[in-house]
């Protein structure tokens, strides 16, 4: 019998669930919508459904024996409780770890889901073999998760690695945290959209012209087709992504940056673009330094992240451990 | 006899030397303009006629056994090396500690200023017992060191801290370090005589209106008589500062950050207006966790750091270290 984790990634759209080893070879994958406008009930027991589906799937070969979640939420990660979820407020204020490991009888170890994402990549991804990282996840948010000496900074409060709302332009866009002009507001899949209905009076000849309802995909096939109204979106986005992150360079010096999330999948579209400005507004050494690195994992950065910590944190170390000592 | 470290903090402006106890005590003091325009020689030559004076000064009580050093430049700090000093470029490129390991016969340790002045604050300062702060010098430029998890956080080229050096206005004034709309440009020393020639026209009752050449102290004299201009000013500094730090704020949840250097004797008149800024920008839990905390040592931050590092790292643990495991 193969030990197993399960790992979750919880999503205000979807929610994925995998069986993972712990060397994180990914066994069998579950991906459903998530019942968001459904209360707590419903969320939770669409977990428990995928994962008496997964354990049915594993029963000949394995025993689980943790699990791993990653949740859209500020969190008290010793406590396992989920503090305040945004995106998924039927969760606020519940003992997740307690809940599920009453359920399942094996040990839960929770994660923010940006947090969850760095580990995956610097575990399996991108980031692999760096001890100071940066992952930046462009969906319909930004998000983000800091790995310094190895090991993910979470902060006083665990509410560490907001980069999303780094304010780019003083006096900019109005953003859902409260604040303007946070970098969330002219780099998510939102922003391409925004950014597609704002210049297209100077664009009369886009393809996008006629449209009412722009997508970030819209503007992406477009870009892909070379349409000067996407490019420039693209162009812009990068600028003010390269601000945002030029910022974090100087102060922290890093090898790596990854960027994943929907909108990343447009890094043809705006890395020239990013880059540029990095090279511009960080000091000569750490902007020479710092590697601009597309997601290697794409969407199971998150649950490979949760495999990962559940692993390290809840079982012991059988799998090698990321952190040295620096 | 007592042992006793020389500390040095080497400035653009005025180079401070001090006979330091393992525990933190100041012995004696020394404090020079610097010979910024004379060459390398005459630098460490009054580096060395300092030393003298402090070794004769203590012949009798102390035996001096290490010499640590905070310096104006991004540095290698594992071979005690200066790479690169903006404001004394005749440094650049020396290996500061091997000339004066072989001068004085004792272990020497080389530490960015910013980063001494942090972890000086840390050890006897406004942050003491924090794990995680931020340390600020509002100066001709703007400075700064991270402490993360109870260490110096040098990221992986030691160029790390370089808060000054953060956007907050993208098309904004033009910066030294070759970006434009650093807050080294709207919060240190120089903008505060910039933002007041730059408001006087909406002014005209000010008293600094007539003046040509309008020192910071001169803003700073005039916001203590309720000027309405210089009030402005700083009102706009705090803003300014506030902008960049909740950034941090949001990607790093400290505990406190400390705020040094000459411009930061404005404290009274600043702070309201960056605390407002912090709360607006910020998510609410970090927010509500920061201390913003004026430097509670002044001038002897950067030589304390100093000599805390060649105690700690040069002679062996005699005192506390800050460190513990997180």
């Amino acid at each position: 019998m193969n030990e197993i984790i399960l790992a979750a990634d919880l999503g205000g759209t979807n929610l994925r669930m995998a069986a993972i080893t712990p060397s994180g070879e990914i066994l069998h994958r579950v991906k459903v919508r998530t019942p968001s406008d459904d209360g707590r009930e419903s969320i939770l027991s669409t977990l428990s459904d995928g994962f008496k589906q997964l354990e049915q799937d594993l029963k000949q070969t394995g025993k689980v024996i943790a699990f791993g979640a990653a949740v859209p939420a500020t969190i008290d990660a010793s406590r396992g409780h989920i503090l305040n979820s945004p995106n998924l407020p039927v969760l606020n204020n519940f003992n997740f770890a307690e809940y599920f490991s009453d359920l399942l009888k094996v040990p839960v170890l929770l994660e923010n889901d940006a947090n969850a994402a760095a580990i995956g990549e610097n575990w399996k991804g991108a980031t692999k073999g760096f001890q100071d990282s940066i992952c930046v996840t462009l969906g319909t948010g930004v998000g983000g998760g800091l790995i310094l000496g190895g090991r993910i900074h979470r902060g006083i409060d665990g509410t560490a690695g907001e980069v999303g709302h780094i304010t780019v332009e003083p006096d900019g866009i109005p953003c859902g945290c409260g604040s303007q002009g946070c970098i969330e507001q002219y780099a998510s899949a939102r922003a391409i959209s925004r950014f597609a209905h704002e210049l297209m009076p100077r664009f009369p000849e886009s393809v996008l012209h006629s449209d009412l309802d722009i997508t970030p995909l819209d503007v992406y096939n477009a870009g892909v087709k070379r349409d000067a109204l996407a490019l420039e979106v693209f162009k812009l986005m990068g600028r003010y992504l390269g601000i945002a992150l030029s910022g974090l360079i100087n102060v922290l010096n890093p090898e790596a940056i990854v960027i994943g999330g929907g909108a990343s999948a447009g890094w043809d579209l705006f890395i020239d673009s990013l880059r540029k400005e990095v090279d511009y507004r960080s000091f000569p050494e750490p902007a020479k330094r710092v590697k601009l690195l597309k997601s290697a994992l794409g969407d199971d950065a998150g649950i490979l992240g949760a495999a990962f910590l559940a692993s390290k944190e809840l079982v012991q170390p059988q799998i090698p451990i990321i952190q040295t000592t620096v």
